[in-house]
């Protein structure tokens, strides 16, 4: 049984249907009607006017939009265990042109705000060092923990105070939503967020994600236009990628997916209390392990990843109800 | 009816279908059964060893393509109405890190030799200029004509006397080989041709195109695979663009649906045999139209794109049969 | 005797003593009070505000400014005979981030203004094409040709019309104006100019040219600032550069040494006025000579640069009088 | 009295002797005499092949050995003080397009050799992460100290059997020879070292470092000449740097002026010896000092830096004497 990523989960249904409803539309890149709905369908969700494009990967959404706010000689403040950091080799300095990353710490791979400020306080203001331009935060973080509105607003006033922009890498986004319960806006724009990738395929989604631009970056759309189009991506059958995310918007299909994932984490969490490493907020438990425990489970038939020594990593994707979770609860429970 | 752009064309079942069945297949990137499939079919196509790499669209293919043929003080020599030089905003220009193109002649959009003869001389063997890396052709070209076995290997020929790397941007292959009848290697690796982009989409795919490494560009692949992942290319779920075209690949699909298109593209250049602006090899029709004329065949509800003044251009699509296809022909030949 | 280029030249008296005044001066970068005074003594030649940096070569001037003029997605039109185009082996791609060169026509290497409206024709207003975002011009050509204030203008106005920036390459900018013996002004900023690349090093001096930055392109100063130390350009000992620049300013050496070698290119043009390929109008004279002739002037001792089949170029520097250049127009003369 | 950079020391006079005498030495870019003794002089003092380019600033070196040095998507191990992490402003990024640095620990600016095992085993070996290329250290480090010959053996045993290639960063490499009296060679290609930035400018020269390729990095000069052409650092008088550069090594004067500044830094080790922060070995001092201390020597006319809280740094130069650094000296002792 997977539990190694929710990237090898399957499609749902919903959006496989999409495509195929997709088939009758006509036009090229984004000009159809299609993806031409984008924005008015996240402004709905999101209680603002919203500029939506459309991408195949979280990577791309994150470079991208690092790209329009951060010039070639900034610096971009994130976690150390970032996933702009760790996982997408090095796209946010390719997209940028050679920005680089500064790296903080903060508990849960959530971003403490004192060590923003160590980062702003250790750069000289002068021309031998690169200006931090961004900040750019997970939510859900890399190790499933979701910041509160007050503590993304936290964030979100250092950087006005800063001059910096923030944005928001949210592959995880609907489980962070899924989580908190609260206004999708309430943890980005109205708490200082500029950009957010908002992430469809880690949820049942196929290729598609959405970059969302809020306020004053909605002015940068021309420009990651651009930047999108010399990327490589922009898809000349884009209404298949609109098509996409409109359908996990449709009747918050998104939420109700994350929460389906979400659950498989708590009932993981809750047969391993004493486990835990981090609090399970979203669709990720990290449990202390050994290696014996670990190779038991495995020959049990679950698939997972160890996390450094001695513990591991479990992801619950959008479509592993109870039934397929439960085994594997009970089995943690049994060690 | 659409004639402006096989962009715009549906998606074939069989595509769809393959979607649909990926659904229970796992495993994240492209380490899925899938997406390891691709090599053993395009080598049997190809008769030779190849290397296949999906990415998303043909821009990301041809700026890999070429960034991995030519160093960012290098040169491209292409024709000056190429793809890659007229409608990819840049995007080889920022895979390759500032590789410049170098701009040749040639009827209906193939390069000619003497061409690529005239910019070679016309470089200095010296520090203060861009060295020629590779030459870059499309097959079928951007005006719809095909490059024989003999003109490519020509050009093969000339890039192994001057050191250069082949790349061949196929984003309407499957139209020329159609045309042609031919292997596809005698007209890419047999004539000297490194890399390939071998497009799907134009032809009846979704998102997902191929890029093809022959013989010793197959040690570029390991290079390449960390640029797309750089370029945000590599995706998650990458088995349902390796579904896309393995689909397009089983029973020959790819020229099922290119032989389909051509032959609509024959239907009109029989219509109009004296307004033809090129010979008509592939899908694509451009023929003489005075601005009355195209308002008269636009007033009848056919779409097309001007071509400068005077001229137009038709793209027909694998989806569009003759039923679709000669009430256009039969409009032109009304004029 | 050196007829090769302008760059072989010595350099001149003041600058090495004011290389040695420098000696007493400390602080680095460009702290010093004799970067500090850049500003001021080019702002009183020029009639008007301007910020001033100090850079190592032309090359690295022009690339500056041009990355300040024209973002990486956008495309730069200049002359196909540029030096930007044809002697920096990609400069301006790499300071640009991948930016792309549109070439135009016309004669002695001026820029045609009707060839300028054709290329922002060219362009489509759409997202696959690189938008222009600047124009650059070389002032003398790198044929020796002068852009009179009001060809300048005419081109600044197009720029203004377009919404481009314009850059001047201005390598051998003190010939132009020695030539023109106009105000500095009247080809630079009061035509439309917002960068000029202001050449030393051809003029006598040894490793400092000037970018210079006129009206809102001052606004760029402190970008520049950081790609300038981002390229490597920011000498720690920067008063060395700075020092050489004041001496060429003072008492107007850098015209005294302009005239100097557009007298010597004068001489040559008088004696061979049947020969000329372009006018004489700075230091540079392209004329038509057979192989037969080229050879007999080399075995005189007359080292030059042939130029293409049929011609050669001589270029005079300020370092030649007339007892240097004479014998090279008697020799020429009695072909 | 200055003691807060060896940038801001003048330019001594044998180097002013040989700008003079090069005057008389014509051909451009680095075609001349001088330019082509480099080579051999720079072997003889290494004791094999050398091949050396020279540039104008010690940031345009090391930039130019890292892009040789890892490609695009690499990364390269450094300390986290290193200079090209913290004062080049991003150029090794703009260089190398985008590669990343990975930061270690290590007493005084030196990397530890466990820091660097820690390193190579965080990167995962696939394609999502930056697989390290290159390694660069600093020789004498940022503060002050210099390795050994065996210590710098150590981290060029690591290189080979990881794979990576050797940097150092040898703006001081001067007074890092200096102080161990070692041969050159020992500290570089016998120890591992592929590529040398071999500094001239702290230590008397002007406005010329080296770059030194050693053994198989010999093979990148070409490489290496294209982008330094491209990064705007091929002076068209190059001959100047030549000179510089040759002057700095007849009668090994480099080393004689390196243990000039290397015993003024021991003469206020010595006044202070409860006081060091780091073991003096070239020629920077740091001392812990409170802000009064602080205060009481800037009132009596030392100029030095801060260094953090209740640290200062002080730094002699080659042409700061006992004379010159004895009161600063007897001021510490004093406090």
């Amino acid at each position: 049984m997977r539990f190694f990523s929710d990237n090898a989960a399957s499609v749902c249904q919903p959006v496989l249907n999409a495509l195929a409803a997709a088939n009758s539309v006509d036009t090229a890149y984004d000009d159809d009607a299609l993806s031409q709905r984008l924005d008015g369908a996240f402004s709905e969700i999101f209680e603002t006017d919203v500029t939506a494009l459309w991408v195949s990967t979280g990577t791309a959404a994150n470079a991208l939009a690092l790209a329009a706010l951060c010039p070639p000689h900034g610096a971009i403040v994130c976690h150390e265990e970032a996933h702009i950091q760790n996982d997408e080799c090095g796209a946010p300095e390719f997209y940028t042109h050679g920005a680089k990353l500064l790296l903080g710490k903060g508990d849960g791979a959530k971003l403490a705000p004192d060590e923003v400020e160590r980062l702003a306080a250790s750069i000289r203001d002068d021309v031998h060092q690169m200006q931090i331009g961004a900040l750019s935060i997970t939510q859900a973080s890399e190790y499933g923990m979701v910041y509160s509105p007050d503590e993304v607003r936290t964030l979100g006033d250092l950087c006005d105070a800063l001059g910096w922009n923030l944005h928001m890498d949210g592959a995880r986004f609907a489980n962070a939503v899924a989580h908190r319960e609260c206004a999708p806006a309430d943890i980005t724009w109205r708490a200082g967020v500029d950009i957010l990738s908002f992430g469809c395929v880690k949820n049942g989604g196929m290729s598609a994600e959405a970059l969302l631009l809020f306020g004053d970056a909605r002015e940068k759309a021309a420009e990651i236009r651009y930047r999108r189009k010399r990327g490589g991506h922009l898809l000349s059958k884009g209404r298949y990628l609109a098509a996409q995310i409109l359908a996990m918007l449709d009747d918050d299909l998104w939420l109700t997916n994350a929460r389906a994932a979400n659950a498989g984490a708590r009932l993981i969490a809750k047969a391993a209390p004493d486990r835990l490493v981090f609090p399970v907020e979203a669709n990720e438990v990290f449990i202390t392990l050994s290696a014996d425990e670990a190779a038991s489970l495995r020959a049990a038939g679950f698939d997972f990843y160890d996390w450094g020594i001695g513990e591991a990593r479990f992801v619950t994707s959008w479509d592993q109800g109870a039934e397929e979770v439960r085994p594997l609860a009970e089995a943690i429970a049994a060690l």
